[in-house]
């Protein structure tokens, strides 16, 4: 009895994690197929998902979240929060750049982006919000990656590590040694690591000036510019440490 | 058994629900009390969401949606293409006024805040992104309303209007002059309808530029300003238009 209720709200789970980011839009079939459920079950989830609001169904019949399990996820604490706090801080960026300017939270061993902002102007990345990658690929996982535990970043450094580019660093040794540096910077240029065309300048962002690392913020600009990227670090850093501060206050008020 | 698992799924969906707005944080007997479960159901929903990532345990012990069902639900379509394409264009109004610029969709007889920037300078304001408000109440919701369908003009027509302020209109019959006149100059002020010290500028996001409305962006300032209101008309309305070009490109590529 119980094995069965466990079973059925698992099966409403399971046909949800089925919407991931190459899958956002899906037909009946495909998420039978994907949850390896019967047609008759997969159905009965579906149709029960979307009286409820998680899912709806688009002009060609097939699937995608619907707008209420979005409201309900915006209130997500831990993105929401950063959101509020660092959005004034990342316009400022923005204003003075006119570039993509990010912001990540580490999830295991992976980034998740929480934010971005972007112009006409901008460069075009592979990322976007609410996107994954792995921590080691790029400069804000990085960042990330120097503050994270140290079990994180030996299930990083002691499994292969992709080459996304000619540049990518894969050398696990090579790779320690700049986890050092940047936790010894604060801040971090992550030249064409994950893409040919772009640079990230990425900085920590902690709870107070000396607190845990909750978030790596990041400017991605065009590559084959490195004194701009470097010019960078300077604004990169401060923004980290005034969103730092403010998430300090905000953290001793709640608290 | 058909039913059994029918309800345990909604039990998944019913706990879920109370993570609104008002109770992004919640222990598991307020879950309980919510959701109207026994203690030991209630439990087990909640253990079940946890295990995929749901919903997440804070330091308090009390539960908060998790990261997991926050990248999930940032795939929404409806959010996601027009984020997209609406940023840039909001970033261009933002660095001209500094002021909040915002993004809203209409939901039945209500509005949800999709997008927001803000800046340190910016007004504070009662909505936030992922809030639901009347669709009657705001100034983006009056651009969303006057071009619903009749069923939902008459709808929020004929059920008794809230008064946010003394200054809001309540009257259905002025309410109706006032959707006439959205509909013709596109572009709306609302003045003091929710709140005493906010003043909004709103304008209809449509598909292309005669394709179904989809959207209201809105400029919210501090209110005693009448002139910078209405000197806000014109780029509001060029903001919504260019956003509307761009849709419409869009859905000719993908359609």
């Amino acid at each position: 009895m119980s094995t069965t209720r466990s079973t059925a709200a698992g099966k409403v789970l399971k046909v949800l994690s089925t919407f991931d980011r190459e899958h956002q839009t899906q037909t009946l079939s495909e998420i039978a197929q994907r949850t390896d459920l019967p047609m008759s079950t997969a159905h009965r989830v579906v149709m029960e998902l979307a009286g409820w609001g998680a899912i709806e169904r688009g002009d060609d019949g097939s699937w995608h979240v619907g707008l209420r399990l979005w409201e309900i996820a915006s209130g997500c604490p831990q993105t929401q929060i950063l959101r509020d706090v660092a959005l004034p801080f990342m316009q400022d960026l923005y204003e003075g750049t006119h570039e993509n300017i990010q912001l990540a939270v580490r999830e295991g061993t992976e980034l998740v982006f929480v934010e971005r902002i972007a112009g006409h102007r901008s460069v075009e990345l592979l990322t976007m919000v609410g996107s994954r990658f792995p921590i080691g690929s790029t400069g804000m996982g990085r960042v990330l990656l120097a503050h994270a535990p140290r079990h994180i970043q030996d299930a990083v450094l002691d499994a292969p590590l992709r080459s996304w580019t000619p540049h990518t660093v894969t050398d696990p040794k090579t790779l320690r040694g700049q986890l050092v540096r940047i936790r010894r910077e604060q801040v971090f240029v992550s030249d064409r690591q994950l893409s040919e065309s772009t640079v990230a300048v990425a900085a920590a962002v902690r709870i107070g000036r000396t607190g845990p690392v909750t978030a790596a913020l990041g400017i991605v600009i065009a590559a084959g510019n490195a004194s701009r990227a470097r010019g960078l670090r300077e604004p990169a850093l401060r923004a980290a440490f005034a969103i730092s501060d403010e998430l300090g206050r905000r953290a001793k008020t709640t608290g």
